[in-house]
């Protein structure tokens, strides 16, 4: 068979995180590598009972609107409106397949090859995937504990950059578990109006807050911004509900190239979607039990860290999502040390997969929101253990050579 | 707000008939111009089922694999061998999200701007769309009763024409109506061996024949097939749950794709396809019931048309799919009676919708799988009153000039 390969897989590689699953599907293995919901908290009952409720209409087996089921829509603008501080209208809202779909459609819409894009360093590797694919020039910007380094924007700026978009998970940020700070939001927002470009404020994780709210999203601060979000990590995944909020012309062109990607979303998870999110007194509920869950679960993985490690360890504070970033004491790097850890039982997203030009040899990704306490610790425990295995490993080597 | 939009937009236009749903969403009016499923014969039923034995498992909530539901993709390669008379290994199976999402992805992976993709004259829209999308260069071939003209592709080829791709609806052609004949699916398969190229062999209709079942699919001919197929028809769309079929090096590619496009399916909606696809005794007897109803109404439709105009109505055999072909006695292009024609209660999609470079000003595909038949003999009466009307108004103009 003729090999036929278009120029656009050139240097487009498998996500790292995905082909990690592979290795870590073993059951005797606690993964801390995934970005998954907690299994026992997907509210499957409620989704099953809106479900058969959906499907008493055959609407809702049928072909929808490409844009999204106008009662999403509906809802998720009302949701969105309370979280701004301004009415937003459901015609500013485009349903994707998950927000990865919404980031895609979005790379394809606005940018042409050689057009730069402003990344964080480390980065969300869906939308590093996204904008290579779109052959864009990416320049990054490094996030430390309030974020998106704003000043090394401003002075990229300053220097002349022109980006056509800023990509942000401003809110508990995947993989480096910071809050983009307030003062940091607005000095984002300002920049974004005095050059020009559009903020892409990517926030899958906002709701799952565990001490207090995070900052107002960057939306509220200024019109320049396209902001993405999900069903995926409050309700389920596998509804596949995403959706963006941007201006008219943003969301013409998004949906012209979602008629070509793909028709149209599905009416069953769709109505499913707006059922469960507007039903405010189950949602709020629910968001309680996850924010106080995944919260136990971060400080129970914190403690074992310290535990563990002791001072040769240092995480991002845990405030939300389903992140730590962890730099470890290690005497090889991260990547080194996965096969080791997965052999012992442990499994983690080494710290170059988020790489755009940093080096994060000694940093891994640890999600917290997968498994209960009890694991969280066993899991520690395990990656101790890896790491003394790695150094003496390294150390008999450095005797024999 | 700066007008940013990236140079693939450039003639990307939206599909008449998406457009045109907004025209026909009236209620009174009856539409032979969408492309769905008959809503009375949506399963609701037993999808609602499947879907609270679904959800009994909290995995069917959560993300799944890229490439698809290993389950799902095992009863679809179970499917596909019996259809091509050879093993088909669940690994050449990827599951997308609906056949156009398999579409668009293959447009990325195989085709680079300026390549050649031979397609129908006239064609589906929605691959059109695609093609576009990708820059591929169009070179259409006519497609008649006996479905794409290979004779005519032979021509092109052995004049040094050189596709990467050739795209076909082979079975109930959308909009044409046709069936690619056993000679000329032969034909087609060895001319691909011949000159290198890959046929995608778009297939959603093929199991709703009326009388006797389509001549074996291409991809019996020859492996240079990626075949598409989908649940939309056959169970529902709202599943959006299509996939392909192809060799391990395209699936290699478009699983990469879909990474970037969407992370993965849903493995609610998948998980319910594996379950209805899985139980042939309820499919076979769905499937009956489809093929019964649409037949019936097919016959109706083209019994009404005969009725209405006489001799001066042609319209394509109808032996299965959804839509039949028909070219009207028509004063004004059938772009312009479609206004009139909806005021009057009725709509179509006029046939230049379907066109790459040919004129199909007479010609119109209607639908005969949504209406029932009392609906049908009414649309093609109001048909029938909006030529006249339509040809009076053409008159009177005349006389005026």
């Amino acid at each position: 068979m003729t090999r036929i390969r278009a120029r656009r897989l050139d240097g487009l590689t498998s996500s790292a995180i995905r082909d990690l699953l592979e290795l870590t599907s073993r059951p005797e293995v606690i993964s801390l590598a995934g970005g998954l919901p907690a299994a026992e908290l997907l509210p499957t009952a409620r989704l099953a009972e809106a479900a058969v409720s959906a499907l008493a209409d055959p609407a809702s087996a049928q072909y929808t609107e490409t844009c999204g089921l106008a009662d999403l829509r509906t809802v998720i603008a009302a949701r969105e409106s309370g979280r701004l501080g301004r009415a937003v209208d459901p015609q500013q809202v485009v349903v994707t397949h998950g927000s990865q779909q919404a980031l895609s459609l979005i790379a394809q819409a606005l940018l042409d090859p050689g057009d730069l894009v402003v990344v964080e360093e480390p980065s969300y590797t869906g939308a590093l995937q996204v904008f290579r694919a779109a052959e864009a020039t990416l320049a990054p910007i490094p996030v430390d504990d309030d974020g998106l380094d704003t000043d090394a924007l401003e002075e990229l700026l300053a220097g002349g950059a022109r980006p056509v978009l800023v990509h942000t998970v401003a809110t508990f940020h995947n993989p480096r578990g910071a809050v983009l700070s307030a003062p940091r939001r607005a000095h984002l927002a300002s920049l974004a109006e005095r050059y020009g470009f559009r903020i892409v404020e990517d926030d899958p994780y906002g709701d799952l807050w565990f001490g207090t709210p995070p900052p107002a999203p960057i939306a509220s601060h200024t019109d320049r911004v396209i902001r993405l979000s999900s069903a995926s990590k409050i309700i389920a995944p596998a509804l596949r509900v995403g959706w963006l909020l941007a201006d008219r012309d943003v969301c013409a062109s998004v949906e012209l190239l979602k008629q070509g990607a793909d028709l149209c979303g599905s009416s069953l998870t769709q109505r499913i979607a707006a059922d469960l999110l507007a039903d405010t007194a189950w949602l709020d509920a629910h968001l309680t039990t996850l924010r106080g869950t995944y919260g136990s679960r971060a400080h129970a993985l914190t403690d074992a860290l310290s535990a563990e490690f002791g001072p040769d360890v240092t995480y991002s504070p845990v405030r939300g999502g389903m992140f730590t970033w962890t730099t470890l004491p290690l005497a090889v790097p991260a990547a080194e040390l996965l096969p080791v850890a997965a052999g012992l039982g442990v499994a983690f997203v080494p710290g170059d997969a988020f790489a755009v030009a940093g080096d994060h040899t000694r940093s891994a990704r640890l999600c917290f929101a997968t498994s209960a306490e009890d694991e969280l610790a066993e899991a520690v425990r395990r990656l101790g253990a890896a790491v003394r295995a790695a150094g003496d490993a390294r150390a008999q080597v450095q005797v024999q050579s």
